[in-house]
């Protein structure tokens, strides 16, 4: 196997993009990210993308993209799982560069989510749960991660306000973040004080409906020394599946599919948690990064929010998660979300994320789920300047 | 990369399966192919499915699927490229272990497609076309098929009774294939009759709405050769994609990407066209198997009609093509197909596919396309005796 790195990124602006198409929204990054890399062309393309059919009526999105981006008859295929389809798809192009099959691998996230009124987004967003067991029952996600943040409270004994510390940190981010969908800054009482979406969470612990594209492009580490640049190698990669309903788990505070694909991301890396200078993860609601900075043995279980809450996960803290502005602040187009976590990295480590630079960080993990940790994947990515 | 071959199939009987639902399905089919490969565990999982999402409500089926089938915390995903969704999924387990990422892959594929209305499965059909360009102006997919007919029939002299020929015989294959959703013969004269749904398509030209999956497990050939069994080999594997609308080709009857992915696997083997003994092809309608035959290199534009009619494609002529009795008869799921073809060829290249037995056949070539040809894979198997 070969050792593979991110010679490319590429990212539009985030947000309600009524003028913009599925494909022209796709385009964009992905155009940015083949000028970024330097390349003229590729040899196999991954879209991450959830739910293109409830969302845009539009299947076949491989067919449709490679079309539009005019790399057909280059070999495309969509990958999905539900909100960590992003990861998964930058997991296969990995697997593809890696073994040789192919050399220059675009992966792609997108999704245009607003096409359809808010019920509709919510029900969409709820096949990702259960169908039969969850959503046909009423539960919509924010009352699934409610039972989690519930479940974490009477546990643990964390507060309301230590989940709003969560949101506050990410919009603090975000508003460094030119390309994120909100970058106004929050207070803890801004949190508190809107409107209640499913007790305890509050309207401000929630991750927007948005529209957005993000795409990377993977190559042997071999040609990205000659490019120039920093040099951002995927170290490790792991993946994990759990139960898809949160009634069929032990513990609903504990993300184990997370806990796993970071256990086999970390040994294919040999590091551990405490060799991250700095993390994306999927902040779809508060609890959810709460959950997964305990997962990925950042901290011990339950030690989450009182993290959060000592500035330990902000951008000046020990280690920094979401940096970016999370899934919180700048958005979650639901396909694109675990490629951008990698382009996010990917501009941290080489020094170019503007405004929002952390100090010099030399090793980033990347941590995407599905519907409530249903399924997961997680990268990590090193540097050589 | 290691060579790799398929050491179980498993598939259920198709049909109008009201009594199951879709994660049953699926396990049928995949207990069956790991029980058929005698193993107790697998290292991940592909599915290829189109639109559960808008048959049934439901996403995120890797952490569906792998929690059904107990197998999680196994690393799953899904897998879409329209009605080539199942070949794209046997295409990156190969890839997988190929490469050495994974040992033992079980491909899947699924589709429950008759929860929904007839007008509604047409509908959700019809989002592997372009739906802004295509679907939206009314354009389903048998319109999209006829007017690929019609053109073929005006440049070739292509006649009625000719298309109505390739249904003949694949009901004929199909009556001997007791997991085929149609298992009645047809006359020229019964298709001709049918009614009429996009002229000059009539019913008995369209492959049928299915619930249905079928599972392949992939391995080292140095694993396969300890199982007592045929080594059934996957010697090639080719990708492609072009234009997702029709409005976008430069000739309607000209399969491009068929014959992209079929060059490349023709090379990978080391073969040519003439030495394919048999072959499962995408007849989603009666035009469709025979553009593809001539796209396949089987024989020159404009002569599939002709080779159909004189029944060089029947199980007795010169290559067998849908000995199984393909989409047309046996149904077609659509995200099942393309592994359901691997399912065939495997049986078929073993000896083990009973009334339907071709005569000793050596070498086996699989084609999916979804849509209109848009995106397409093909794969070559060869036995090992």
């Amino acid at each position: 196997m070969r050792d593979v790195a991110v010679i490319g990124v590429g990212m539009n602006r985030w947000g309600e993009l009524w003028d913009k198409s599925l494909r022209a929204i796709f385009v964009e990054s992905a155009l940015a990210a083949m000028d970024d890399a330097g390349v003229d062309h590729i040899d196999a393309m991954l879209i991450g993308c959830m739910t293109s059919g409830l969302f845009t009526e539009q299947e076949h999105l491989a067919s449709l993209l490679s079309d539009y981006l005019a790399v057909n008859p280059v070999g495309a295929v969509r990958v999905e799982s539900a909100c960590s389809s992003g990861g998964n798809a930058v997991r296969l192009g990995l697997i593809q560069v890696a073994s040789g099959a192919a050399d220059i691998v675009l992966v792609g996230g997108v999704e245009k989510m607003t096409d359809v009124d808010g019920g509709g987004a919510t029900a969409a967003l709820a096949t990702a749960a259960d169908t039969e067991y969850e959503s046909y029952h009423g539960a919509t996600f924010p009352a699934l991660y409610a039972l989690i943040a519930r479940a974490h409270m009477e546990r643990y004994g964390t507060t309301r306000e230590q989940l709003a510390s969560v949101a506050v940190k990410n919009h603090e981010n975000g508003s460094l973040n030119p390309r994120a969908q909100f970058r106004n800054k929050l207070t803890i009482e801004d949190v508190l004080n809107s409107s209640a979406v499913a007790d305890p969470l509050r309207l401000l612990d929630c991750s927007p409906i948005t529209d957005g594209s993000a795409a990377v492009i993977l190559a042997p580490v071999e040609m990205a020394k000659k490019l120039g640049k920093p040099v951002v190698k995927i170290t490790g990669s792991g993946i994990a599946t759990d139960s898809i309903a949160l009634h069929s788990r032990d513990d609903l505070t504990y993300l184990k599919a997370t806990e796993r694909a970071a256990e086999q991301a970390y040994a294919q890396a040999g590091i551990g948690p405490k060799d991250v200078d700095f993390a994306e993860v999927h902040d779809c609601f508060t609890i959810a990064e709460i959950c997964v900075t305990e997962a990925l043995g950042f901290f011990e279980r339950g030690q989450g929010a009182r993290a959060a809450q000592a500035g330990e996960t902000s951008r000046n803290g020990k280690r920094p998660v979401n940096a970016s502005g999370g899934l919180k602040s700048k958005g979650h187009p639901v396909g694109a979300t675990g490629v951008a976590q990698i382009v996010e990295l990917t501009e941290q480590l080489r020094g170019t994320a503007g405004d929002r630079q952390l100090k010099s960080p030399r090793r980033g993990l990347a941590q995407n789920m599905g519907g409530t940790g249903g399924s997961t994947t997680v990268h990590i990515l090193e540097v050589t300047p």
